[in-house]
This record gives structure tokens, C-alpha cells and sequence, in this order.
């Protein structure tokens, strides 16, 4: 491998070269920082970086080495943080005025896994208000006029402009899927619950999901891998063996798989280009690939989400809500104010909705090993917005893994991606399958 | 011991006689069914019973023992439960002519559980609409003009009037402690969680609670033993070790208990003969019962049980309100109405009570083994009510273990229940030191 410009490793590249010696974690972090300071003046993914501490981290990586401790699966990785996750060490600051200055007294679950693992957590990356609707300050790095999509802005951002090799966002609704689609990585939502939301803004604990970017599959392999597990203070974790991602990844499937296409009911939505170019991806995959109609009930999904998700949200920011909503955006705030109005009977059938419509993909998962389909309505729009969420929201309310790959571009040459989802709690799978759609789609 | 009069033996006497070959499984239900036939028409708590199916089932257990096979440690003991309680071979109807006939096609855990235990269903136990506050039409056994208590009328009354030496109940206010203690039986509803609640009918996910009833402690950990563990179908189940009641309760106490007497908010509902009697308890206990005030702020409790209560049964009883409101009690229609109306907003924000609500018994269990406090106002009222449920709101709220002791009298000769409470998970400790107060109240 080349090192000679460490920010453009892969993590996975990236930890085997400081591991083997061929590159300190120092020069790593250095040289991510000198991309942060080259590009950042027009991209804005970070709320907050402290060189000098993140180089302060690195040497002690370096160290840990040359005195011959053990080394983790990510030793010496930089990693950005979206700034709705607590760090110890530098503030978490929501989005909003309402948390500036904001000091959490431990770090989330997935920070102090992620150090656990040797990673270098670089900084802060931009998130929208309390990570919902509205534009945060981040642009794409691949047209500055356009978004990087939200609420992840600042992890996605960075990830693709060659800041950072993994940063960790979460999603609600379609928060890593739609930045990973717009900036042209690679996004991963897991199955909700596989990764604890521990210390991690609550908006919704029943949608609420941590979710990662990087620019390669083996990359998403290496982080999830360290990330997964159970979490007595998530109580949505559940106790299970370590998943073995980054093997199951390297291994072939043991049959050639089959993926479902499904227009969901909001298909229609997408541009016309999106729909010819998955038109064409269908003719590429062959016979490997069947379109998959799902039952017409599937179209009240996205009010049973919006209905959980609004609930939800007025109860964990009932406070600012109360105290300081004068100091919300009039989006957020609507949002909160139509969720104070929805009844515990609404909220709880749409709750117990839930688990029948996941029993209602067996029949696809019988046949299919995962389900492609669009990420966004098509390439990252004008600034003004983060874009249509609507892409996320069935597999996001259903708890399924979605993944978004940069497989596709559109006709003004921006990335597109594509969107796999696999069955819940086949999280590895998905990223094997996804792998074979890649080679496919590369072929 | 003596096995002339089976249906007075204990679970744990009953259980090592068949398994001795003293008493054949079939003696056991025969003389069951004789007491049943003695005083059912006065007590009326079964719902169910079926002669034939009873005595099939036992001499299936005693075929086991006769051909070699392994025994269960309730081998033969015939088990009363409660008629929300779902079994595949006996109708299960909930209290309600809405659900008459209904025939469940699989049993709930707890009866899996049992029947894997060797235990034989007897029938099923008479239960008030629901699970709910009217009255059925069970008496006091001993004194048939008195109630039973709610909502696990049948289960309280058939172990107290010598039918049966265990019976299942379930718990979502106070419907095991104070049928328990109106019936002057033990009655214990676990720490919320610790048993499935899977194929038992539906009121409130983060209340209900499987109960207990037998008439010794030793029974209650005989029982309780085989029916905690994970159950991917209850999902506030949790994976653990199986936890040695018996072997806890045979043990003494590392040092001499130290129990807190607590007066909470509906001290004064009790009856003034209830009070004297609980303050000469806290006399018999001495030095090693003290009195605690718990903060002021418990008293909203109440109101936060009663907001998630009214707002989860709202849901699961959704369906029978909309279709049948007309064969509902005005006691539930009323309930049901007022849950309909409550937001999702009030629902979550009393949910979000309860985290806090248990942290705050952190002080208390720092220093003392259990709570001592009234399980009722006082003995069984007449039969027009099944008395005020109000002192096992707290402990139910709070997902903590509460156990009812027939230890005192009222000045009407019938039985007034002990409750003593533990700390959440803690349940085999709470049986040790509820032994330990035994003790010292009969010595």
C-alpha cells in the first residue's frame, strides 16, 4: 500500500500500516488535519477539533505500540464523531444554542468502544439542530452549493472529503443513508439495537439508531465489528455472540445471492434519472435480481413512523420544548408541538404496528437475501435542505440494516447511491450480499 | 409427614411425596377435587375445572414415575391458574363475555413452564373482568359475605381454602398482595421482568407482573424457581442465572436482617386497627426495624401509575373498546375512556418517572434488607368491592418484589397481610429475610 498520502487510507489499510510500523498514528492524524485545513473552509463538517489534543491521543497511540502494548483492530484510526454523541473530552453540543457549551461528564458507548479499539477521535462533526430537518452549515464536498444531506452532515462531509477515514453519525429516519447517498460513501444503519445508544442524543429510543460512514465496505466491516454488543444501559441491546463481520465480508456467499427490487410506496417520489438508473442497475444484476411488490398496508408505514417519531421526540426534548423553544428552529418546533398533541392510544398502535410489519418481510427473506433500492430521490439537492428523508423511513421503522453505496451518479455527475437492506440481525450478510452487488455493479 | 389429607400438604411436601412414592400424583388431585367439591359452591374460584382432564394429566405424572422417567420438582402438584393466564387444553376467557369460549392455541410460559415442572393444571381460577377492579363472583373462604380481594380472586381463595396448594395470578396494581392478604395466604409478585408474561393477557407492559400464591414461603420459592428466565417473547425478560430460591430461603441470612418500616402516602387510607397492628409489628421486630420517610416527591406515584395503567390498557384493550364497549363494566369503560385521552406526551414523561423512582430506594437498600408496609387498608371488605388497591401501587411501579405474609389478624378474626418489598432483582434475598420476620413475628 501506498502511505505517502495516509489521509486517502482506508481505515482498514490505515490500521495495518501503523500496526506494522510503516506509518504512525501521529502522521495519520497529522496528515488528516492538514486535508481538514486545506478543505474545511468550504466544506464546514467539523463543530469542534482540537489539533493538539487529537495529536495528543496519536503519540499515545504511537506509544502504546513502541512499548509493545496489545494494539486494537483500529489503532491509530482517526474517527469524527457527530456532535449528538458524548465525548468526555470535547463538548457535545446537540445542534442547538440550547446545549452550547455542553460538557458530558462520560463518553457514549460507541466512544469509549471506539477507544477501546485504538481509535484517535479526532473531533466533532457537524450535526443539524437536536439531528433533525434543517440545514446545518456543512456543504458537499463535491459541489459547495449543494448539502451534504442531514442530520449527519458533518461525518458524512468529512468522510467523503478525505478528512477522516470513519466517522459515526446515527439515524431516525434516513439521517446516515441520505448524507452517504449525497456525499458518495458508504453509510451503514445496523439492526436497531445492535449498537448501543448510550450517551447518544435521544430522539426516538424505538428508531433511534447509531449509524457509520467510510469509503469502503471493508472499512464499515471493521468499525460495526467493534461497535456491536450489549448494553445494560440501552435497553434495547441484547446479550449475543460477536458478530463476525469482517470474515464474513472476506468470505464468499456460499450461493450466488438473490436480491429483491422494491418500489416502495414512495417510489414515484424519486427524479426520473433515479428510476432509469436503477432500472439499469436491475438489468445489470440479471437474473439475480427480481422486483418484489410489497403489500399495499406497507403505505401507511410512513405515518406509523412519523406518528413514533414525533411522539417521541416531544417527550426526550420536552424540556427544551418548555423552556426554550424560542430557541428552536419553527421546523423543530413544529415537529415537537404536533408530537405534544398525538394521544398515548395513537402512539401505541402505531408502536404495535411495528412488529407485524416486520413479520411481513419473512416472505421476501425467504427468497431474497436482500432488498435493493433507491437511497434518496437522487443526487444532493440545493443547500436550503437536507433532502427527502422518505427513502429511509420503512426500513429505519421496521429496525432493518440498510446500507448506502456510491455504486451510481447522476446526470450532474454528483454521486447516488444505493441502498441495500437485509434482514434484521443479519447485519453481516447484508454486507457480504452488498459486496457481490458492488462487483456486480463495477463489472 | 402425614399423607392422610394430600390436599393440605404443602407444594414442597406434596412434590417430595410423589417423588417418594408415598402419594401417587392421582391421590393428590383426587382429594384436591374432593375439597373442591366440598366448598366450591360457596368459594366459586374456579372458572374452569375440568375432573377427568385433571386426573389424566396425574396419572400421566405418576406413568413417569412408575416407568423410570426423570421427575420435575413439582411432580404431580396440581396448580390453579388464573383464567388470563392462556392453556391450550382449557378455555381461557379473561373475565369478560367478550372473550368467551376463547380457546388459546398455545400455552403462556408460565404454564409451559409449570407443566415442564411435572405440575398438573388443575383448572383455571377465577379472575375479574380483565384483570380489572369489579368484583367477581368468588368469596372469601373464610368468610363468604367478605371479598377475595382482585384481581386474582380464584387463585387467592382456591390456595386459601385448601383446593389447591399453588395457584397463578398476575399483578398490575395490587391484584396479588391484596387478594393475599384478604384470603390470609402468601402471595408474591416478583421483580417486573424476572418471569414471561408471554400468552397472559395484555394490560400494561410495564406493570404487569406474573403472581404467586401458596401457603408457605418454602412453596413460593419451590414455584418461582421454575418460572424465571429469558423469554424472547416478553421483552423485558432479561438472560440470567437461574436463581436458587430454594437454596437461598433454606440458608440463613450472612447477618441479622435490618428492615425499613415505611409509611408511604396512603398511610392513612389504612384502617386505625391496620395501624396499631403494623405499629406492634415494627415492636416485635426491635432494633433491627427502623422507620423511613421516603421523599416527599413519591406521592405523585400514584398518579404517574395510574397515567401509564390507563394509557397501556387504552391499547391492548383498543379493540374490545371499540367493538363490545356496551358488554364492558362501567368500572373498565371508564378506565378505558380516560386512557383513550391521555397524550403521548403525559404517558412518556410518567414512564420516564420510574428510572429515577427506583434510584431513589438506592439510599434505602444501602442499608436495610427489605421494606415492611401494609399489603391492604385492613381485612377483606364485604363483597361489593375488591378493596382499595392503592398499597401496592408504589412497589409495582417500580417493578420492585412484593410479598405478602398472612401474619396478623384484624380485630374481625380474618387474615391481614404483611407485605414486605425488596430491592429490584434481589427477589431470592427478600424470600430469606421475609423467613427471617416470620420468625420473629410468630416467635
Amino acid at each position: 500500500m501506498d502511505v505517502s498520502r495516509p489521509e486517502l487510507l482506508s481505515a482498514s489499510d490505515a490500521a495495518h500500516a501503523v500496526a506494522a510500523g510503516a506509518l504512525s498514528a501521529e502522521q495519520l492524524v497529522q496528515a488528516c488535519l492538514a486535508r481538514i485545513r486545506e478543505v474545511e473552509p468550504t466544506v464546514q463538517a467539523w463543530q469542534y477539533l482540537d489539533e493538539a489534543h487529537a495529536l495528543t491521543q496519536a503519540r499515545s497511540r504511537d506509544l502504546d505500540r513502541a512499548e509493545g502494548r496489545p494494539l486494537g483492530p483500529l489503532h491509530g484510526v482517526p474517527v469524527g464523531i457527530k456532535d449528538i454523541i458524548d465525548t468526555t473530552d470535547m463538548p457535545t453540543e446537540d445542534g442547538t444554542v440550547l446545549h452550547a457549551g455542553r460538557r458530558p461528564a462520560r463518553d457514549a458507548a460507541v466512544v469509549a468502544q471506539l477507544r477501546a479499539a485504538g481509535a484517535v477521535i479526532l473531533g466533532k462533526t457537524v450535526t443539524t439542530e437536536c439531528a433533525t430537518y434543517p440545514p446545518s452549515k456543512t456543504r458537499n464536498p463535491h459541489d459547495a452549493t449543494r448539502s451534504p444531506g442531514g442530520s449527519s452532515a458533518g461525518s458524512a462531509a468529512a468522510v467523503a472529503a478525505g478528512m477522516v477515514p470513519l466517522a459515526i453519525g446515527t439515524q431516525t429516519n434516513a439521517s446516515t443513508i441520505r448524507p452517504a447517498s449525497f456525499c458518495g460513501v458508504y453509510g451503514f444503519k445496523p439492526t436497531h439495537g445492535l449498537i448501543s445508544r448510550h450517551g447518544v442524543l435521544k430522539l426516538s429510543r424505538s428508531l433511534d439508531c447509531v449509524g457509520l460512514f467510510a469509503r469502503s465496505l471493508d472499512d464499515i466491516a471493521l468499525a460495526v465489528e467493534q461497535l456491536t454488543g450489549f448494553d445494560e444501559n440501552d435497553l434495547d441491546t441484547r446479550p449475543r455472540a460477536r458478530i463476525p463481520f469482517v470474515e464474513t465480508l472476506a468470505g464468499e456467499p456460499p450461493l450466488t445471492p438473490r436480491v429483491a427490487f422494491v418500489k416502495t410506496p414512495v417510489w414515484e417520489r424519486a427524479d426520473a434519472s433515479t428510476r432509469e438508473a436503477f432500472g439499469e442497475l436491475v438489468v445489470t444484476l440479471g437474473r439475480s435480481c427480481e422486483e418484489y411488490a410489497l403489500p399495499e398496508s406497507v403505505a401507511e408505514a410512513w405515518d406509523w413512523h412519523r406518528t413514533i417519531m414525533e411522539a417521541e421526540m416531544a417527550a426526550h426534548l420536552d424540556l427544551e420544548y418548555e423552556k426554550g423553544r424560542d430557541k428552536l428552529s419553527e421546523s423543530l418546533r413544529g415537529q415537537l408541538a404536533r408530537g405534544r398533541e398525538i394521544t398515548a392510544l395513537a402512539y401505541q398502535r402505531a408502536l404495535n404496528r411495528v412488529p407485524r410489519l416486520i413479520d411481513g418481510f419473512d416472505e421476501l427473506f425467504a427468497n431474497f437475501d436482500a432488498i435493493v433500492a433507491p437511497a434518496a430521490r437522487g443526487t444532493a439537492p440545493p443547500l436550503d435542505s437536507t433532502g427527502d428523508p422518505a427513502f429511509g423511513t420503512l426500513w429505519t421503522l421496521a429496525g432493518m440494516p440498510a446500507l448506502c453505496m456510491p455504486l451510481m451518479h447522476g446526470p450532474d455527475g454528483l454521486p447516488l447511491g444505493v441502498q441495500l437492506v437485509g434482514r434484521r440481525n443479519d447485519d453481516a450478510r447484508l454486507l457480504r450480499t452488498a459486496r457481490w452487488v458492488q462487483m456486480q455493479a463495477l463489472a
